[in-house]
């Protein structure tokens, strides 16, 4: 290898008439009897190099080797950038193995989510496949920069517990040294006692459900955007700060990315009750199901023009024991449904030791694991609330791919460990 | 409580001359006989707020309780702020208990890490604690946005994993099921897949050690700064972007939090033979110890004015197998030493397929359960290495923390699970 700097494909078009080193993936090649072009690409883009056939023979190049290109910089106006590059020599770095399932450049509509998901890597430097990841990591930054904006911290907690936030079903175990421990099914707990600290506190980070059914929107490990307020109303306040978290989001993607997403400021915000009668559903008792989600969206699109609804008011029996109630029997808790999916779970949470504690013996869980938890609300806990995105979702929803997979770089379920 | 908009703290000097609502909670408290003088707090600041001490007698107002203040801004040249608030009425929105180990306006200097772990949201609360995890989430913030400028895409990786890094040892087991997984113990794999995709990758998440012994710098889980790049020509790379990237991250900090750190742009590098001599200590065989790290920092202050050094060339017996030689028998592998303490692990890997099946039989390490992994190095990996920074041992050494465990809301170790 060279010890020459190496020129990124999309700093070129400054360099023309000069030589540079340019390295990548062999991403397009067409060989003819007399010149050979390789579309070269590097995490900045892809650039035309040329050569003479006979020249770059014994290198016996094929798609998706590691290639380093020394040549020379030339304005081409038939080219894309603008520019093409006369290869004076190359080096294979490190050759792709000759029978793959697919090629990066390949179409990869006609590739199974199984076979992408074993090849990640090539899939990866697929440029279908790669805008997925891109948006999922720019929803992270927005995520974040928004919230940052807002007054929120960034919280780190633990994902290794003692005891579950539910009270103790679907949790995986962990054999922690002489004893049991088990891995968070949410940072509830932790972001709560964020709020008693610093107000307003945000977590990105995973989440463990040891949940045995493999539907297209499950997952046993998920990437939650978690946040959680203090000083609040009521749940109205938190779907107001999701409305404008979200609208902040999707205007910075369709800048970035060229989406079409919708302002999300006018989502409607109906109660469980107003659902039900809408969806004309006597058999939905405390919850929603997956066509009665998209259903409401679609009445929400027709009402509003928006296909998306915060849903309000779910029986409280339904919903965790934290949840804070919104008349006797109903929660102040809600989900927002977006194209026909949940995709974010919130609401106001108790603020008083007393309450909790009730709300538990209600329940018949006990108080006793909770202990170490319940303290923390005797220590000035405002009212507060927040809300948990599923990040795999939301991209999904975002992008119209019809199973959550697709967005999950190495998706966890019952059946899959590996890779 | 109100319907009426509240007020942060920080806009009340836009707001002289108007009524507003506060929330917050009394973090100071000063109740003569004429008089009470309550400073609330809250996620912006905090404001002096003055009442009749009768009109607010029958609240038995105290510390730490959270509060709704409705009152008048009024100019003040005395206040620090540049304004006070005339209480026209107050209402408690829950009480802090009466017994409390400490409060938040405490000299916190005199409380236990243990005590400060477990009132953790009372010790957020205090700004010397808030101060540390406000820095620590601005680490994060920089770290992120330095390497997406650099062309680095954030990925989401399985912490649940079917094997290890290392070959299995120090592994948390979790019952998968009906199978066996463990909690990752790296992000490596997956990064250096994401290389061969996208070619420069990040990730922030736990990781996992079950490493039995408690010491100051050791946890259980801790969070990790990683990052992976393709096309390097050798460690040296990873290490130059090592030093932009502190320095654009303490740069930052120095802007925001006033504190006094260094351009790390110079920072030496020197070999581990070049340490051992320098350091007159023959009993190091294959790594450096506590004291070592220390005294190297010390000496490299002396010479180059910083207390921090890059260490290449270990023992490559010493390091994983994935690590690239240097020579035939050190490796291309660095740990970053700041202030007397080892802070960051990374170097150049091996690329080749083969070169790792050698590795792995060199090391009696059977292939097979690695052949997932290898498999991806066959897909045109090129070239690569990267790093691994402690979020919560970089923390600490930025504000000269004697433990990792002031740096960590929630830490683990061996003995602690709670809270």
């Amino acid at each position: 290898m060279s010890s020459v700097t190496r020129t990124f494909v999309a700093d070129l078009i400054n360099r023309t008439g000069e030589s540079v080193v340019l390295r990548g993936w062999v991403f397009r090649l067409r060989i003819l009897a007399k010149t050979t072009f390789v579309v070269l690409k590097d995490c900045s883009g892809q650039a035309q190099c040329v050569s003479s056939t006979s020249a770059l023979h014994d290198l016996k190049l094929k798609l998706d080797d590691a290639l380093e290109v020394r040549g020379r910089v030339r304005a081409d106006e038939r080219a894309k950038t603008g520019i093409e590059v006369d290869i004076e020599s190359a080096t294979i770095l490190n050759r792709a193995a000759t029978l793959l399932p697919f090629n990066s450049s390949s179409d990869i509509e006609h590739v199974s989510a199984e076979i992408k998901t074993e090849y990640r890597p090539l899939a990866l430097r697929n440029e279908a496949v790669a805008h997925v990841f891109r948006v999922q990591a720019a929803i992270l930054k927005h995520f974040r920069d928004y919230l940052a904006s807002q007054r929120f911290t960034e919280i780190v907690s633990s994902k290794i517990v003692g005891s579950g936030t539910e009270g103790g079903t679907n949790l995986f175990e962990i054999k922690y040294f002489d004893r049991v421990a088990y891995l968070a099914q949410s940072p509830q707990f932790y972001k709560e006692h964020g709020v008693a600290g610093l107000e307003r506190v945000f977590e990105t980070g995973h989440v463990y459900r040891a949940e045995p059914h493999a539907t297209s929107r499950h997952l046993t490990e998920y990437y939650s955007l978690d946040l959680e307020m203090g000083f609040i109303d009521g749940p109205e306040d938190v779907i107001q700060l999701e409305r404008q978290l979200l609208t902040y989001i999707f205007e910075k993607l369709n800048v970035q990315y060229v989406t079409a997403l919708p302002s999300m400021l006018d989502v409607p915000m109906w109660t469980f009750e107003d659902c039900i009668e809408r969806l004309k559903r006597s058999d939905l008792v405390d919850d929603l199901d997956p066509e009665a989600e998209r259903e409401l969206c679609r009445l929400a699109e027709l009402e509003k023009g928006i296909p998306a609804v915060f849903v309000v008011g779910f029986p409280l029996s339904a919903r965790p024991f934290y949840t804070h109630p919104r008349t006797e029997t109903t929660a102040a808790g809600f989900d927002l449904l977006f194209r026909g999916l949940e995709i974010t779970t919130g609401g106001q949470r108790l603020h008083r030791r007393a309450d909790l504690e009730r709300a538990l013996t209600k329940r018949r869980i006990s108080t006793e694991p909770f202990e170490s938890h319940l303290k923390m609300f005797e220590l000035g806990m405002p009212p507060h609330g927040g809300l948990a995105i599923g990040l795999e979702r939301l991209t999904a929803q975002i992008l119209g791919l019809q199973n959550v997979r697709e967005a999950t770089l190495y998706p966890r379920d019952r059946y899959r460990l590996i890779p």
